[in-house]
């Protein structure tokens, strides 16, 4: 589904990040869910170098994506995946198996590992010269290593996460494809992540998150400028 | 609404934990939500010591609640309560702001909030003894720090984040009182911890978590056997 400037759906993404963030900002998941949807979204690129101070009042930790559906306003990744697949009829009916298994894997993915790959990309990138970091890592990487194991027993010999495709894999998967060491990765899982990205919709979210890049990198307009 | 043997709804939580984890037992969350919309539950506990290996069938970390609806199988405290408000009836309609808003709030606190909460406490308390952990400690608590005074800002004069009470305070409340060092909280979230943990639904939760310990605390037991 291309971008569409007449869409009721608008995403707030960073028009440039660095290029150890780029195809990683969270704006991926819901453009990932509109593709996979056919929901044709519009974009509103922001700042994240000078995060623009009324943008707080639409995202309260000035983070992305922000995105407005019409007259609603939502904020939180997770929230976001829960209102496109709401909105296309994708989630299961209430009540059911199939909706709690997208709903316990959607919240395991983001309060039960997302935390703790965040705090190991922090550990070892953000923060790798600070004196507490290196002395933190094999703590961290003890953790995240147990939860990643039971996490592939977890998914057994399934395809996804919840039986079905579904915005839980969304979340999983690009929580898990953050890990800055694949080698942390077991095996059913680093084929897991490899089946989400071979979907059309990846790819093609993933084009729209780095297309705005090369035009608004500062580097090169600092250049033009010169 | 009284624990009720014959109910539907099953909730997993732990028969004794040490005295620093009573009353922050994640189940409190379910018990709060049944408590809040008048529905009986019973309880199923099992030891948190010895951590049965057959129960990570039922949640993949080992972790509680894990909750049984007839049926329906659900874990991770966020999608118990996303469940219950569903099967109650106390979630808005699909599409319309509240329930974006409740759904913003939710994964707020479970993904934006608690990860520092829950670091804040590994190094303060449970990792207190470790090298890493006052070196971490001051740009933990900045950031810790930071994102409150954010949320305080977000919350502004409201009595709950999505205006009416819902699961989004019941997260967001239980994150908050994790904190062991009130000092943190902002005078405004401060306020809106105590108004919570004044509803009497919060203190029936409370109640029936800390009822079992008492008869399986295991020094009480060694002496019962003495």
């Amino acid at each position: 589904m291309p971008i569409d400037p007449t869409s009721d759906i608008e995403i707030t993404a960073f028009e440039w990040v660095p290029s150890f963030a780029q195809g990683q900002v969270r704006d991926l998941r819901p453009r990932w869910a509109c593709e996979e949807y056919g929901l044709a979204y519009k974009v509103r690129l922001i700042s994240a170098i000078e995060r623009p101070e009324w943008y707080f009042a639409d995202q309260p930790w000035g983070q992305v994506p922000f995105m407005q559906d019409g007259d609603v306003r939502v904020f939180e990744s997770g929230a976001t995946l829960i209102h496109l697949a709401e909105k296309s009829g994708a989630l299961p009916p209430p009540g059911s198996q199939q909706r709690a298994s997208v709903m316990s894997w959607l919240l395991a993915a983001f309060n039960s590992i997302e935390p703790s790959v965040m705090e190991f990309v922090n550990c070892t990138f953000f923060s790798r010269k600070e004196e507490w970091a290196p002395l933190r890592r094999p703590s961290l990487t003890s953790t995240l290593t147990d939860r990643l194991a039971r996490l592939e027993v977890a998914l057994d010999d399934r395809q996804w996460l919840g039986g079905e495709f579904s915005i839980a894999d969304i979340a999983m998967i690009t929580v898990l494809r953050a890990l800055p060491d694949p080698a942390l990765l077991p095996a059913g899982l680093s084929a897991y992540v490899d089946r989400g990205c071979a979907r059309p919709a990846f790819g093609l979210a993933l084009a729209a998150q780095l297309a705005p890049f090369a035009e608004h990198d500062p580097r090169s307009t600092a250049k033009q400028g010169a």
